[in-house]
């Protein structure tokens, strides 16, 4: 009745992590879980602090995710990768929850939707936008390499995770075990490496040195998701990502076979250009607007 | 600077919880909050117990809600409202995450998708189906008002919400501060009422009897969501919901106006049809198969 993975393990094809995970899994006689060659683990989760606001927020037409953070004492809020066309129910929301935005903040420049940052400082004046340094986006504020991003009593630390961009960040707070890895990181993924600043090499170092040095039980919250998944674990993606498990060759091999089709909003231009659209429906772009906007919107 | 609350709070329109808020509101001199009409006061939320697993799953195509739960220590895990075409995922997760499934379980009969629970008994056997016995539907267990379900040492009570359905129930965890309302209510807004055994009074009196009673930092998790939304509080939505925040008799004629579509799954039969169509994929329905496999499907 041994498993593959305790096979592999006893093999030595596995590390002893998998080893004792995959005994464990043997010494529980559910039904359910004999049937199961590859079980982790469950680590018990971190209870996130009583003043610790968070919420998960989705547009269905990019599959983006957001993410509206605040300390409940403070009423002081940041907000993840939020999305043009749902900032105004982004607005709606941290107003009726008395909260006032610090930060609009993205984990990196987004090539399938345009950042909802620009918007928002509008509607909710005295928010400023933030995103990495190293984006080459234009922003209010930039952060870098173990930045700590405050709002409230709560903080956000910076770590660099290139490879999908270069700008790429995934902001962690160690002490709700909570990370937000944008597309460096997606659940039973990765973001894709095959444009712009793509590097299969990179993000993989990104991912096993930034991301899976966190603890097993962290949860992980990325930019996007196509399958109706919220949420992982660190442990369950060093388990179970079909990419990121694979050695580095070989992950650089499934990587260049991905085919997959062109970003809908790749680039820069086209992001702004697709941002003015929206910002003068039904007016001419190209006109003195169009310049005088560019320098407004290029960045958020 | 008086807010339109505060206004009406003082002209004695409004009880005394809102006036607190209102005024909570305008000492706050944020300029994010000073733009804003109707805040609440945001209540610190329950942290959940390290061993309370909790992960929320999608579905795109029904904009369905599910909801895995397990005992971190005994791996004991329960599922509420699966869907159909999605099970074989959900049960991927199950077996990934090294849990037992014991129960399949739905807040009511849908009207709008299949339920997965059928398939996910196949998948996962040992486990079993469970749905109020008001339901009117087939299960392996039926429960009712006042039952508490366990899995591990985490349990659920049973509250009744009829309106949408009658035998539409909310699943309650006091320890975790959360509840699962199914379709009674939605986050700012309520399932519909206006076909098979919908009733607008008997949905109104449920959500405050027995959802509003519940404290105001819980967090309440509905079946369904539209807008990109995936949670609410009960504070939220005593304050925000456009439909049941105002009194009964408007709330019946804003629910006689919504002129909403026939929904996609309504009444039993097409659902054990349309569960049918789905298992024999390709083989013509309406042989043998068909009628031996109703006995099967009509629950779950």
């Amino acid at each position: 009745m041994f498993s593959k993975t305790l096979c592999k393990a006893l093999r030595g094809g596995v590390n002893s992590f998998h080893i004792k995970d995959a005994l464990k899994c043997h010494v529980n006689n559910s039904p359910n879980i004999l049937r199961h060659h590859h079980c982790m683990m469950l680590p018990e989760s971190i209870s996130q602090s009583p003043d610790f606001f968070f919420r998960q927020l989705f547009d269905n037409e990019s599959s983006t995710y957001t993410y509206l953070l605040a300390d409940t004492t403070t009423k002081e809020a940041i907000i993840i990768d939020p999305v043009l066309e749902l900032a105004e129910r982004d607005a709606q929301l941290i107003r009726d929850l008395g909260l006032t935005l610090k930060y609009a903040m993205n984990t990196h420049m987004h090539a399938d939707h345009v950042t909802g940052t620009g918007l928002l400082k509008k509607l909710l004046p005295g928010s400023k936008s933030l995103i990495s340094k190293s984006s080459g986006a234009q922003a209010d504020i930039y952060v870098e390499e173990g930045v700590d991003i405050q709002f409230g009593r709560h903080r956000l630390s910076v770590r660099a995770t290139p490879g999908h961009t270069n700008g790429c960040v995934t902001y962690v707070s160690h002490e709700q075990g909570v990370a937000f890895t944008g597309d460096a990181l997606l659940i039973r993924g990765c973001g894709r490496t095959d444009f712009q600043e793509g590097n299969s090499k990179t993000l993989y170092n990104s991912v096993h040195s930034q991301i899976f040095t966190l603890p097993d039980s962290f949860k992980l919250y990325p930019a996007h998701d196509y399958k109706g998944q919220t949420t992982t674990t660190v442990g369950e993606e060093k388990h179970y990502n079909p990419r990121l498990t694979k050695p580095l060759d070989e992950f650089i091999k499934i990587m260049e076979n991905l085919n997959l089709p062109y970003p809908k909003m790749i680039g820069k231009l086209e992001v702004v250009f697709a941002q003015l659209l929206w910002r003068n429906k039904g007016n001419v772009c190209g006109d003195r607007r169009f310049l005088q906007n560019v320098s407004n919107y290029t960045q958020d």
